[in-house]
């Protein structure tokens, strides 16, 4: 291991985003005198009457939710994106502007209002990867949308409204900044070395064995040179496939298992139910063949040091770039420790 | 005015940046059930012997603030970047790094603990902006500095560690990501026009008098029309000036008074001390001429709605792109009803 990097001052470079990271390894031992998050370790009921997700219960605009008994989708009350939203566009010298449309899911994990997918079996999880391929292949058939962002946003600390195990499907007519980004720099990688890039990666992540959380026969889990957030972690899987419908039945279950090994990890790791924002960045759906993509899913929680102290992406971050006190080596070990 | 931005989802360019923010005017009304933030409407006392930024009190580190009367600047004593840090470079197939140095310092605002720049006349904040300039003129002067970031976290929910109201100066060795998107876009831009990006801009505003804050003889400070957060703001040079050096006494006077009405008008706005980060982005200090640089100072406040109801930049907004509810014109029309 380069030692270097675990002293001194650096940056890394995003090999999927091009940007870089800066990293200050010597300032993981100041002291924290700010804000700390509330926590709230109670332990909530299986059923909540106010939970306007759980089972047969009733929706703020009156619709009523099935008796639903693993995984229930339903659009978003509050969408972002609408299909039959206006068609403009804004091109006014240094104006510009162009409507977006789309189709917004909301996804309930299980009926169960208590549990998290930190709780739910490789199986149960199962369901739930059921569920993103189901919409995918849905959403990837409509002309209007050309990308489907599958993200999961879980604490109230990650501006989550409600605790009932949920996830969103966000769905548009064009690629988003993130996506767009990982599609040039994959697309580059592809047309000069005609193999994946993250494919490439990983084999180098596999031979170094020093970011590798865990792995299986299908996937690895770890978390990437380039990570940003303490304990970020990134799950790939081994075969390169472009998006999530490529998985056969044998590889979402590894799948599922890869997501409940991670997400129980995280919730030792401060002894609390870790707060996250995870999605998966996959190929368009536009009419592009997109074979440089490889798909991926990745976890950001903001803890840094408890389960009251979190990482502000604030001031330098927002105006520089992203920065990182303990390294992503470091927070591997932590991670492992905990398997 | 284009009433569609007000009625439909659409995304708009940010013409510094190079990327997109996604505007849903529809969803303004949709309840919050999510976290509230804490706050503290607490008089804080002028002097406080526990705050390691007051004049006279000692420091972690042990040394002694000196009984300064305006502004103070020290070294940080956590600095996440540092001058003599090892100089080193990685480039092991995919995995990139290389060393960063640099210098971190601390500005106290004002001696007085109470204080904010809200709460500073024009020629108090004036003085705060010398400072800027003398540190910036010795920086630049330093061959392994090539870019200085100035900003201010303010707010605990900012991450802001000490409410003692102070600022941070981080200077490095090389561009971070998000100057370097506003290198490439400003200098494009002036190869092809001849002209100011931002300059450009501002006429154009100034034309049509919709995002518009306040004006005064020498600067600007208006809702740039991709802001990202509910009540960004920019304050902008008239006169085409690439870094803050290049002000004279009666420039820094009337920024000191940009600052000065807009910090108000948000503490107004939710009658809190309005949290927020604001970071100076200006020609890095590398030898190229910068003469495409246009330097501008944004504002980044959290606050959504109320004191305690923030806008989260999570899920979504990480994977995808930046998200509003509110837009730009809104959020003025609210802003200059307060000045
Ligand atoms: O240096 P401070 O104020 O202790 O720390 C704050 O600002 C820094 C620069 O924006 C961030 O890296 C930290 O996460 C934040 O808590
Ligand atoms: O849709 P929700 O869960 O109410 O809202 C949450 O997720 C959205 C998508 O990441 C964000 O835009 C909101 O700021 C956040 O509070």
């Amino acid at each position: 291991m380069n030692t270097d990097l675990q002293d001194y001052s650096h940056k890394r470079f995003n090999i999927l985003t091009g940007e870089w990271v800066l990293v200050s390894p010597h300032r993981a031992k100041r002291p924290w005198q700010g804000q700390n998050e509330a926590i709230s370790n109670e332990a909530r009921p299986t059923y909540d009457k106010t939970c306007y997700l759980c089972a047969g219960n009733t929706r703020i605009n009156g619709e009523i939710n099935p008796k639903y008994k693993d995984v229930f989708v339903f659009t978003n009350d509050f969408a972002a994106l609408q299909s039959d939203s206006k068609s403009f566009n804004v091109n006014d010298r240094l104006l510009l502007a162009q409507s977006e449309t789309g189709i917004c899911k909301v996804i309930c994990f299980s009926p169960d209002h208590s549990k998290s997918l930190a709780h739910m079996s490789p199986s149960e999880i199962q369901k739930v990867v059921f569920a993103w391929q189901k919409e995918y292949a849905v959403l990837a058939k409509n002309p209007n949308i050309n990308y489907i962002q599958i993200f999961e946003n879980k604490g109230a600390v990650m501006g989550c409204s409600n605790p009932h195990p949920h996830g969103q499907i966000w769905s548009q007519s064009t690629l988003p900044n993130e996506v767009d980004k990982k599609n040039t720099q994959q697309l580059n990688y592809y047309n000069k070395n005609n193999s994946s890039l993250l494919g490439d990666y990983l084999a180098q992540e596999l031979e170094k064995q020093e970011r590798i959380i865990l792995e299986n026969d299908e996937f690895v889990v770890l978390v990437p040179f380039w990570a940003i957030w303490p304990f970020e972690a990134m799950i790939v899987p081994k075969k390169q496939q472009a998006n999530i419908l490529e998985m056969n039945d044998n590889d979402t279950l590894q799948y599922g298992e890869a997501i409940s090994v991670i997400t129980k990890a995280y919730d030792k790791l401060f002894n609390t139910s870790f707060p996250y924002s995870s999605g998966i960045h996959q190929a368009p759906t536009d009419s592009n063949e997109n074979k440089h993509w490889h798909w991926h899913m990745s976890f950001y929680p903001p803890l840094l040091r408890s389960a009251t102290v979190k990482k502000f992406m604030v001031g330098y971050e927002m105006f520089g770039s992203p920065q990182r006190d303990i390294t992503a080596e470091t927070a591997v070990k932590m991670l492992r420790e905990l398997l």
